[in-house]
């Protein structure tokens, strides 16, 4: 099976540490196919970065869907999801979404921590969208942006083992997702020091495009085909045909 | 990995359909230990039914859990599942929590279409209580109960069936789950003729089961001990001291 | 009128707590059939022994409905509360629910107190399945269970009628019920301290009860009959014939 | 005991109807002062008229409040209710209230029936702000209103049952009120013919003014002191001055 | 364009000087003809006044809105404004809804300020009502009414402005409304204190006024004549006949 | 006063079609900057060009804010709205969003009427995101999308009024809003067959941005800057700078 990863985080460093940890959890399992956006913010942490990240998933999956059977939209947020599972002819499985289900197996009532104050806002209507909000304890926010804890992880560790603890403690959360794909593998460094089971986001998505992959019934809906101008050229060309089924 | 596979129900012959499906997903990856619960209705059908069925499926676990990774309340509608989990040492998965949560994976609104027309508001009230049901697009029944389907599948595919296109065509799912324990297997055979993707309960639980006893965070709350007459000799025990951990 | 009076705590004492209380609030309007619990836990504090409780409950109705006007419910979670109502040929009338529906005739948002912490989420569960979530101000919960309390309610009454006043000034409630079989006849002895009115949930129970005995329109609708194994006598028979009516 | 009952309709007639039915079913447990607004709609089915009962209510407890136990507010809709409760130095009743919470105990899902086809979005509204807008099923109205229902009963009855079965059967009630002071006493003659419990508005606000104005808890807040003009003289004093406790 | 200015305060000097501000704001839009209330409170600050209001500005509506093309109930809290839309043949403008509108219009989540201790439950329900409550960060109040601030607003502005600023910083507003008649224009002077906008509900009213005002489009729904007792002469005539269109 | 209006759907003729609207409609109050989109589908019609369309908003947003008072996002579905007020240092109104809020102010429920039948879920998520989902009656459309119906108006005028009649008699509207940037001035061709008001999306989102407009109360957060790669220079250079205030 081979599966898509976008990183829509223009950081290629970051696209090699989600790859890596996807192909640790896939094994054998399946093959993992990185591409980073093409355009956009070297890290996503506002919403207008989030906007056009969207645009930029777009484009990567028409570029690179071909020969896939599943696509791994690694950006905690999941910017274009839906967008993408309409004019994509394989299933797509975003990280957030992904991470916040198989947090409601887990545990009544889930949390999540993530780098970035301007998330907190973003991820709570997220999580409204997808109309899991009762299942939501809290959205906490340490101040530094996934980058730079990707660039100096160690100097993180403690501010978000203690925002995932007050998650557990002040919030009532059975469990809690550390979300970002630049804090892939972080969970588990802070897993002994926090009371409720820590999800790690990337790992989360890995399982659930690995899922999909293997899922043998495909969607059928094929939207309307629709004429464009100064698209990328495979982008242009999805747009302008029904989706393959 | 063992997993302890309760059917609350106490048909074994429902009890052996559930095991052999679950085998045949596993393959090598876990064992399962079938139970069936000791007393209460041949099949679940009504609110007193799966009430006194929560009282089997305790009684079961308390008997059997004893190395065991994970336990597998094999009985769509999850009698009993949050006081399972509240004594249980290892993980609990319960078929319609965990097939639930697998159609969320998969669309955005979800329909259940199972057999007893009672289920209909009882299985409504056990999505609200999940805290799913802005998911929930529908939960249809068919007037047989699971154990008269299993007893003659043929009779009721082309009813399932049409049941599970009306949840796509009238209710806008975009995916059903074909609930019960004695339907494992159905799912596939009526798939050609359902317009959507349709789950079988019993492999969407089995999957959530494996997940499960592969789960190394464990949960450490442990309820208070509780004197106790008139149960069964494991379950008295297991309430008069501590959790496991 | 003759009601049947099921405490399935297993504790005599509490019974014979409870039926006091009741025949001073009846007088002369109604005889109690007082019945405790065959098996089960001596006081249901958690949600495995609220759930045995449940078929207690029904084990209880199946052998004594027989000759009563109506069913009280004496267990303030009214464990079973549905599925009795499922298979009883009279009404039944639950403690909670009936104390939760007084309440909201004396004010518009109510509280609850009880005793033992896991009681907390149960008991908002509990109330949002009622539907009357918004009315709900809060739960609160001391540290000794209601079998504790009613062997010395001299050392709780000071913690219960502080909880109770912060039910009033912290939460905002208009009314407060005290919850709890064993914590019968308490509410007036703290009302004194505390600013809004105390409902006892044992009385609001038992006026629920006599109004419902009292009511001559009967429901009618009768669930399928069951076949079932390792039951009370009374109790497979009874889910084997249609409901009386 | 002593119960103002105030019908804030300006028809003498169905004051006298209210009064006789409340009267046999208090026997002698209560006394009641009827009373019969100053000002107003002959028989109220709009806004405007409702708004407008609204104070002439709060004019009649005003002026005859002194020396009750309780008062009725028994027009369905409970025009003013909230301000009479603010003024009133007892507990203060509402016919539309107190039938809702008394269909709560009845069945898990209530519908409303009453005469005038604007009362329909008013009561859904009235119903969401009592918070019990999850148990209601449906509102449904006829087109004739109360008073001309009162005038010839006869005419009505078939209708108002098929309202009712429509609430059961289309709607999923399992009891419904038949609301509205003309009403009075048609719920027993139209019950035969109607699958559910079919509630007397009249005699539902009855019970519940009984049972409140043998309370003995009273409520303490009192509202400031206003100022005002152009009001009934018991009004302006009630209003200048803090209420009674 | 001719607007009914409806002060239902019956306090002369609140009339002017909302009329006052209102024409600051038309200019040569609009002419404005300001009526204070007949009768009832000389500052509305409970819900007994509130109720009495709503027949006081019915009575005005049926005696000025002749030759006038919309109406403008400059009362924050909007008594009757339904009913008043009811039987209104113009369009009628709420100063509560309308500030509430234009808040939605300049941020996400908007707050109220206003004096008076009661106006916060009434105005949470308000905006309940109005289906808004999911915008509304939160409602708060100083201590004296409208009417003290009115005359004395220099000793009034501190608290006015702390409690907008605690509004945004603690209740997360993006925006807040000073609200009350007798508030009129000291938004403005507040606002250099206050770091999120702060809207003046004279103000807003007034643009939302003029605005139906010039509206073409009116409603032509109808309510039912009604016979009335002991109403003012214009409102028992407007009952009594079909709106005007 | 200055506006930017952006349309990003890519069509020319649209956005002149636009502008000639909103001129007609400020008369001497602003002058509009019209832009459309570089890049995107030429009529957004599905998720995945909305989606693009966002990033298109962004980009004109930057290129030509400067010495602008407002903007103007003149597409009904709002693509992107959220983050170009991020970025914006003047305020932001949405077409969709502002004519909402004004069918609001025009009736209790509104309904939204527009050409493409994927813009059915699409514009109800985007209303529940506003909070405003209480309010909405129904979203209804058409086959033919925006740009057929500008193409032929003729041909769609019925077919659009008979939704707009529908969102009346079977959904309970009060107002409808015919939303669309190509289906400008419409709404006024179909009002006299329609029994309530219909709003015209792109002049309701012109009398918003003209008060925007003259606002004097800005927005003063500023988001973080980023860096990023292969966006246009002007929003390269607003996302990499401080928001101007």
């Amino acid at each position: 099976m081979r599966i898509l990863l976008i990183n829509p985080n223009t950081t290629e460093s970051v696209t090699a540490l989600v790859a890596g940890h996807a192909r640790a959890i896939a094994g054998d399992a399946a093959t993992f196919v990185p591409v980073t956006g093409r355009f956009g913010a070297n890290y996503i942490s506002t919403r207008a970065s989030a906007a056009i990240a969207a645009h930029a998933a777009l484009d990567a999956l028409a570029e690179h869907v071909a020969g896939c059977d599943a696509v791994y939209l690694a950006c905690f947020g999941d910017p274009g999801l839906a967008a993408l599972r309409e004019i994509s002819p394989v299933p797509v499985v975003g990280m957030a979404e992904a991470s916040c289900l198989e947090a409601c197996n887990r545990g009544r009532r889930f949390a999540i921590v993530t780098g970035g104050a301007l998330w907190g806002p973003m991820l709570s209507e997220f999580v409204a969208w997808l109309g899991l909000a009762e299942r939501l304890a809290a959205v906490r926010t340490i101040a530094p942006t996934g980058d730079r804890i990707a660039r100096d992880p160690e100097a993180a560790l403690a501010e978000l083992a203690a925002a995932c603890t007050a998650c557990a403690v002040e919030d009532g959360a059975d469990v809690v997702i550390l979300g970002g794909a630049a804090l892939a593998g972080l969970a588990a460094r802070i897993q002994p020091s926090v009371p409720i089971p820590v999800l790690c986001s990337v790992e989360a998505g890995t399982r659930a495009a690995i899922a999909a992959a293997a899922d043998s019934n495909r969607r059928v809906a094929s939207p309307p085909t629709l004429d464009s101008v100064g698209l990328g050229p495979d982008l242009t060309s999805l747009l302008g045909q029904a989706k393959s089924k």
